[in-house]
């Protein structure tokens, strides 16, 4: 027992459910597991496949990204995981997966368009896809500079040249890396893997829908809005817990 | 026991066919089961995911849409199908899904179209698709009025600038909510959500039709009409119950 | 035991690979099995699901469509099954699914040409797609003149308004009917269910070539005839069998 | 015990994978383990199916294609392996299959291009198709021959009108022969079935974001060389091994 055994078992379960969920192949994903209070987080360990890890294989980790517990090398993803970790305040979990269809749209480098009430459930807008990374940021420190790609994508989107608004964390829990593919976060590590079977799930649909209609237009956005606001918006009345 | 024990046993065994057969991830499908005679449906309780889902949880409604029975908040999706139970007389079970090939053709707002036989002994139509539902409507009571766009879209066609003839509910047993997905029904819960397996099987075939040729042309009548009737006619010769 | 016995159990094994290779939802698929010296077949009971599918259920029927032996109504496609045995001389078994990318084919009315080895391994052409089944022949005897329509997309193409030489069915086990599905056959039922599952891999695999490339020309000829023939031809080569 | 039971092992083993992996259907691929100082490979036998394929059935063969332990013919494309082993140095397993995806951009005969770090982390480059096979050589020696056209596709590009620069079989594990399928290889046997899993879900990606985006451009190389280099290169840092 150590101060960050539930932690590690948190993100242990999560990052069990990536081949659960059919979200990789292999070691191609990793979820972490945030700690607020302590600053820390733990995280799945670099290229150890999912049925071998153990929750002592898991690696904490503090915001100066020094490893507090483990003795394997963390995931090579770790230092994009701290950038959202130091940069978005409301989560508590990061999951990165190379599932098939995000995957695709990230290298396709396309937004996922908001087609549907599945979508409108998790997130009240487009998937947003950021540009390359460029090539100063991969020589500088790649996985660093992933992480601040996706930051720039959602709070300074005009400094990277792209038209949308300024996007809220907590309420899009979801982006492609373009070429690469899926990041998704949550309150907690569960959530997070949740997220990224929700997207690959979205992913899958909007291309089949684009496909029978090349020329879809979005969901009107009171449809979106209502459903958004149903399951997280202040009267929230799915599922159980606000009886 | 209770007066409802059979009904809630019957709603929460077709609830679990809903992941069996792959038609929804964690909690997005709902099925309900109706008693004619008692005036009531048990539905699944709102966000209780498949695998931890109980014949006690499932919650009992009148036609008033009260609760009769159940501790649990009812799906969100309730008042869709107290509308339905009001008005198509001969059905006794609903389910809605979040499948994904049927999902994908509501995203795009498109009605399947009879290209086969698979089609045709299940239903002698095109699958329709409402149109997407107002803004009043989401404003005034989203669900219910989600059921009033289902029959609408059935009963009164031309009221909602549909050019299709009425259909009758008990031969058509499958509808798509534009933008939002597919609800099915039957004559029990059971066949209900065979139904939403057949549309999603019937939604990806037809959508490989139609890559494999955009100008298709549907199925003869006369086919239509043979496999619709050697199961769902007078003289049908289909399954064992009629020798 | 009944002199029946071991061709019933061959049927019903091989009906059992239907669900066990993904090839029919429900009960959408039949195999049977043919016995040449008693000029009789056992088919699958119409109706029934595969899970609760019992040898004692398999239909012995003859030549002339009588039932010979057992209690349930035979599939509703016997009369095809039983043309096909009456005109296809080499055949022991024939099996009918709704096997997704197959029966989308059928839909689309289209044959599926010859693109690859995995294709070539099992059968030298263009996997024909029947005509649509005419209206006289619909209300003359719809499932047995399914099979007479086999037969002559097989045998008389010309007959058809067909521009495909003749075929012979034991070089080309497997055939589509337009707008409905697959049906193959084999020197038993269980090569028969065989040729159903790698129809349906032909199917898909040519489905995707052609999405790469909708101008893609058939397979060089001379690999066709090599594939062919390692695996079936004279001096087949591949395999035990031949040591 | 033999001096090639632990080759024998280690075939059997990645044979084993690919239905696993769903790399196959049936016995529609093989896998050989190669030993460089006897200079021995261990291949699965012909046509025999994997759930019974036991270690003993695996046949050994000297780089002369002489049997030297087992007694059952050994795979059809035994002559491929053996071309591949005498002229790729480094590599110590070798895998085919007709996965679908792979198989179907083989049967397209079309090269896959680099559109993502699922693809630079396993080979830097577009995975070439080979031409298709001469009419000639299908009738020399079919199966050797198709050694050759690899070897002469990675290594003499030009003298087979190919404009792409020589590849070092080394970097680029996979290929996809024109009009029949994939083949893969690697450090061992279970390294090269491995590749077929990832190039199998490469194809299916790459589909799918060509389908999204039919003028997708290729991924910048200098992401291509950072992912790349992070798994192979000198300074490798992915995984546990060189910490």
């Amino acid at each position: 027992m150590t101060p960050y055994s539930s932690l590690k078992e948190e993100a242990w379960k999560a990052n069990k459910e990536i081949p659960l969920r059919k979200l990789a192949l292999y070691t191609w994903g990793n979820v972490s597991a945030f700690d607020k209070d302590k600053g820390v987080f733990a995280i799945k360990p670099s290229g150890v496949p999912y049925d071998e890890l153990k929750i002592e294989d898991m690696v904490v980790i503090d915001l100066d990204g020094r490893i507090v517990e483990g003795t394997k090398n963390p995931s090579s993803d770790t230092p994009t995981h701290l950038e959202l970790y130091k940069c978005f305040k409301g989560i508590g979990g990061i999951t990165h997966t190379h599932s098939t269809y995000a995957t695709s749209w990230a290298q396709a480098s396309k937004s996922i368009p908001l087609f549907g009430t599945t979508h409108a459930d998790h997130c009240a807008n487009t998937i947003v896809c950021t540009p390359f990374i460029s090539k100063d940021a991969v020589e500088r420190d790649y996985e660093k500079e992933t992480g601040i790609l996706i930051i720039n994508t959602f709070l300074h989107p005009s400094l990277l040249g792209l038209q949308h608004e300024p996007l809220n964390p907590e309420e899009n829990p979801m982006v492609l890396v373009a070429g690469h593919g899926p990041f998704t976060w949550g309150e907690n590590a569960e959530k997070s893997v949740y997220n990224s079977a929700v997207l690959e799930e979205i992913a899958k649909m909007t291309f089949i829908s684009l496909s029978l209609n090349p020329c879809l237009a979005q969901l009107p956005k009171y449809i979106v809005q209502k459903h958004y606001n149903r399951k997280h918006g202040k009267n929230a009345y799915y599922g159980q817990q606000k009886k």
